[in-house]
């Protein structure tokens, strides 16, 4: 099934436009399941186990298990796998961008290896290395548009003319020939969401940046539409009650 | 040693500006070491032994071994390992960018698990993107300016305003207060490769493009100045002798 239909599916199926980052941190973890034999993998089962009827996609950003080293990729791959038994789809967050062939070799890896349903591009070298990930037809390609950290000043919103993330949104727009195409915007910046979404359309959007971020949740839903995709991470999988903070965060974006 | 002092000694050391790309693709591989039990470290570790009397720096673009999964990812740390033994700095091409504190998981992954000297990364996401790995004072951080693929046009030297690419030079400029920045610039764009180098002064210029993506040689080494570092994969690594395509190439650099 392409990502599109998985996420509209899940999103119906457990009315929710709710998203669980899964980053895993050690430091972070309880000792019971720090001191079992796959503790990465043990951690993400648990939070999957008491929320896979309250999201409509998980999110693990591939940069937290690179940091375990191979162990931590280990730990990714089961766990997509154990997501994929379930009917939620999977984002695997990389960012990652480079030229045409290069960025072939990234896609395959996410697609083929990983098993993604979708994935994150960075937009900065342009077209040509975006396409190797947009011909896979049947998986979701969000490009960074306006990101949900500080930084986003520095180039994204930065000059005099044209805003690069308006750029960005127009440029996805014209690539979305297939219509697998979905854009990131930090919940941090909801008045851009607001132009953004007149742009781009009915495609997801990807808005990080309400939980440990302090985004504006409200604004998030209001502009962000029916294929907005909210993502949590940190102020979900490490409270004390996983399953009760995403219930509440998903009943929370449903009343907007 | 620091990234930079390796640089300048493996530079003075082998009278070399060339830095050659260790992107492994198994189609290409001879029948004799792709039957061999360990083929892409072993394609890695000829290419190594012919030539480090002539190289500056080796860059491994980490995308290619993603696309081999578990083996691939082991065969680089490997690869890696056995380039630390020679005297010549890895600079692991990775592009990556995220918010900070999970650029800070990408900048461990690079520095601590696959132990490289240096690195590339995307600005799109601005300075607090970058800093995690700029923390790593002994590292090399090359940040991607104007890249050598055709979709540079569409953001990096688009509008008509100051071009991104000269806002993200003078960024660099900025940030690197514990000089172990340098820019990446497409050998395929040499009149924006002077501009660059008249913001960014004496940092390394990574500069990609010249081999099978046909950039322009002489005016590379011309504009890209003494810590200009030329960069050919394919046209090397895939010649029916690298240590004669390598050395013709680092002749020819030292002629401009």
């Amino acid at each position: 099934m392409s990502f599109l239909k998985k996420l509209d599916s899940a999103s119906k199926n457990n009315n929710s436009r709710l998203c669980i980052g899964l980053d895993p941190d050690l430091k972070k973890f309880p000792k019971d399941i720090l001191d079992s034999p796959d503790p990465i993998f043990n951690f993400n089962k648990e939070i999957i186990d008491n929320t896979q009827d309250l999201v409509c996609a998980y999110k693990p950003n591939i940069a937290f298990y690179e940091s375990y080293g191979i162990y931590g990729l280990e730990a990714l791959m089961r766990t997509i796998e154990y997501i994929l038994k379930t009917e939620i789809p999977v984002i695997l967050d990389t960012k990652r961008s480079d030229v045409g062939h290069t960025a072939a070799a990234y896609a395959k890896a996410i697609f083929e290896i990983y098993k993604a349903d979708a994935t994150t591009i960075n937009p900065y070298m342009g077209h040509d290395s975006v396409e190797p990930f947009i011909n896979y037809k049947e998986k979701g390609i969000f490009i960074l548009c306006l990101t949900s950290n500080k930084g986003f000043r520095d180039f994204q919103a930065a000059g005099t003319g044209e805003p690069l993330y308006i750029s960005v949104a127009k440029h996805v727009k014209e690539w979305n020939h297939y219509g697998n195409c979905g854009v990131v915007v930090g919940a941090t910046s909801v008045k851009e969401l607001k132009e953004i979404k007149n742009i781009v359309g009915d495609m997801p959007i990807l808005i990080p940046g309400v939980g440990a971020q302090g985004g504006d949740l409200e604004g998030s839903v209001k502009y962000g539409g029916k294929r907005a995709i909210i993502n949590a991470s940190r102020s979900i999988i490490y409270s004390d009650n996983p399953r009760m903070e995403a219930e509440k965060l998903r009943d929370q974006i449903n009343k907007f």
